[in-house]
């Protein structure tokens, strides 16, 4: 065959297989979206479409690769927890990263329309995305405090910070001034006696970030009863998606029926995890 | 900071750097496109709106990325140069894979409508991305004659088994069957014989695939008319897009006016390559 | 500087980290050793001077890297722990290897005429090495439970094959033959029933391999009275050795004082770990 | 069997495949080899009898691997050439990284002895190793051009330097400052004005180092006569070594007769390079 005297560049592909029995976590963040929220006029410090959009793309990741256990978001980044027994793509760590990366992408690009149906995209929006081992629980959740306690802070500053330029009249420049060197209670006090903003009274969802959770799925109705109404599960059934065969007859092996759960919950303290002893196997 | 107890996990993320003086090949092919291209009615065996929607795509990561300097396209795959000096992202080989990755899935949903205005896409396609790195322009010119070589190949067979089975009524296990062990002048023959389709005049874009090669733009206006009306060059300006300030710069440093021409040329044989002697230096 | 023009080529250097969190395992293979063995004269199934040799580099390897917590070693082959938090080299995996590997096999042929004073050493042996990571203290159990059990399996095998041979006059080939399909329970009985030789009465360090493992001193003193006489400590002190300074502070602010000891007992079992708890915090 | 329930553990080890098409340069370096040098009284600046075992060590590790084409070395270090296109164990990293250290230091203490006879060794020196991958021949040749600059550098400072400690009674503080910031001309001038020393007249050994280079051998007869008398070359026949005998049938199919030469020759500029066409297609 004509191709034959070439296909020896394919000797030149290198492999790239993540340490087993190590936790996979995959994050995602978008690229230059300081620009992208301002030509699409999000609002400041926190667009909830833009939030809700995020969890969107990460929640049809989730639904699409079954061997993500858990998710945490902020602002335009979102981790990605895999299962440490994972063998999605044979733990080829390029292509678990680009396809994901991809998938996410062309979810958030798919459904801008439904969570800003008045603001058009004007251009198309990118993400970069890594993917980072760590060999314990222990380092994973080490990891999730991490993301968790950014959010923290800069949900803090970014609140004072926008009350000052907003409400206060001060310019971007001022208000990084004022706010230089002060501590989280100096910035509490800021908003309570400038802005009358208690900062507790604040959503949750500003303050803690988004936690999409895989669950299991025991008595499918009882279940749906309890659960909070804005919660809104995916149950996780054989989807008419991009998988393939083999995709999918993996997934139905590995899976017990789950759904995936939106939190805005601490994920930093033991009891989120000691609620849900199956990321500990995971 | 409460952060900093946790930050220790950032020291996990290893660094993926590409040996220097390599050329770096990326490439993009569609996830599952077997089962989207049924679900969105391509047509067989080659769908134009298709194949002009992944040139768009691969045409605006170009104009996003001047390191890229030739890139090729087939079926739902497409392959891109970038220059062998490039220090985009400091060579950090996933950061790049999944940039390039996303941005190339985003516009591709991003400009689905302009190709099928008449099919609403009904899910979020994705892409797997790799790179190879090749140590010299040996290696680089085979890898781009092996993806046109298969270009080649594949078209054939797939002109012959659709005809069978479109104007042949064969079911496509005859037509399966009918092709097994011919070879490329029975398919011809077939082709030819059986169904007047002398396979020579078939579009280029089918048989050869479609260049997208970057071009300096010496006489901007003497330029413009010379060029085929078909090729619809982008002029690589700064552009309004999602780059930053500091890609930006170094675009502009890097770059003499360039435009990106689409061609459905040979690049196996020589003479695609002695125009170009810029390909050389990359 | 002269130099500077050429100093480029640096950069095509790779870092190669260790992911931290992980326990390495180092493990050297004899290069070639079939022939090495038999030019040299070795005993067959086993030569205790070569035994006591490769004990003796290992132990050498040990006392002069303290974050070298456990070895074990079979014929020619040697295993070696290091603590999960080793920042040796700081943790570059070629460093590690290559020196180690290269300080090992000097030791093998410094101390050569110690084990065979009347066997020159005709030509230089040689070694290679490599480095598995670990993500878990199961793991790093099952890794040495690997290394024994082969010891063992090995060891029968050798013991009733040379038996077959050496007493029972069989030529290698038969010998092989004889062996074929037997299970552990069948070489026993060959063993006992042709030969007298019971098993069970077969020198530890043939049946369970050498066990290095680095004890803390608590009590110098009593410690050493209650030492079995054959097991020749090394008591880990700042020696006069290859070390830099630099190692040498490290090592002093780690090291409490500790000796290395030799045993030839079970770790497949829990027992030897359960005594040992300084290995779970390796 | 018993070890199958273990044998997971082997799947942890990861493929490090060199790139292919790529220049592989091996470099050792002595480890803590100025305490070595102190303890085992080499001359300074240069120990004839130090560079000859270190030249000798390099030359059987190029007889046992005929792959090496190539190797350079000054003071405690040595740079090894392989072929592009060697496959020797299947261009895994750490397998030839491990394997030729090892084998180099088995050499140097082997034949210690014979260059230093009055001077026992001390205790097991040992080196490090790397291997850095070049794409082309413009930086494989910057890469020797980068280390013989080097050696001219060093050598001409460490020439002043034991100047004016052994001859002229300063303290080896008093040396360091008397030559810091001088450029080449000055320190050729402390030569020649306060000590006599003609800086060319110096042996070319320690001005250029030591360059090993495999020569095929056309005429046996005619070309031993040709040869200078000092350069010892090892006319490359199938050894009595460690070579398994896989290895051999591969060396023999690879190899016409080879030698290999010791120069101490420039190999900055092009003639070198110019007179050996089969470095350029190694």
């Amino acid at each position: 065959m004509a191709n034959s005297r070439f296909a020896y560049v394919r000797t030149y592909e290198l492999p790239d297989p993540m340490l087993p029995g190590t936790f996979p976590i995959f994050r995602l963040d978008g690229h230059s979206f300081h620009r992208f929220s301002d030509v699409h006029g999000f609002a400041k410090p926190n667009d909830p479409r833009a939030l809700q959009l995020m969890d969107r793309a990460a929640r049809e990741l989730m639904a699409e690769y079954p061997d993500i256990v858990l998710a945490f978001g902020e602002s335009d980044e979102y981790s990605f927890l895999l299962r440490k027994q994972t063998t999605l793509y044979n733990r080829r760590q390029t292509k678990i990263v680009s396809t994901l990366t991809s998938y996410f992408t062309s979810c958030y690009v798919f459904h801008w329309s439904t969570y800003f149906p008045d603001t058009p995209l004007t251009y198309p929006p990118s993400f970069d995305g890594r993917i980072v081992l760590y060999p314990s629980e222990r380092e994973v959740r080490d990891y999730f405090a991490w993301r968790q306690a950014d959010t923290h802070i800069n949900n803090l500053y970014n609140t004072a910070f926008w009350a000052l330029v907003q409400q206060g009249g001060e310019t971007t420049t001022q208000a990084h001034a004022t706010l230089r060197g002060t501590v989280s209670k100096e910035k509490h006090e800021i908003l309570f006696s400038r802005f009358k903003i208690n900062y507790n009274d604040i959503d949750e969802r500003f303050k803690k970030g988004s936690v999409l959770v895989r669950e299991e799925v025991k008595n499918l109705l009882g279940d749906k009863q309890q659960q909070e109404p804005q919660s809104q599960p995916i149950l996780q059934m054989p989807k008419q998606g991009t998988a393939s065969k083999r995709e999918k007859k993996r997934k139905a092996a590995v899976n017990p029926p789950t759904k995936i759960e939106l939190l805005h919950c601490d994920i930093i303290k033991d009891t989120f995890w000691e609620m849900r002893p199956l990321l500990h196997l995971s």
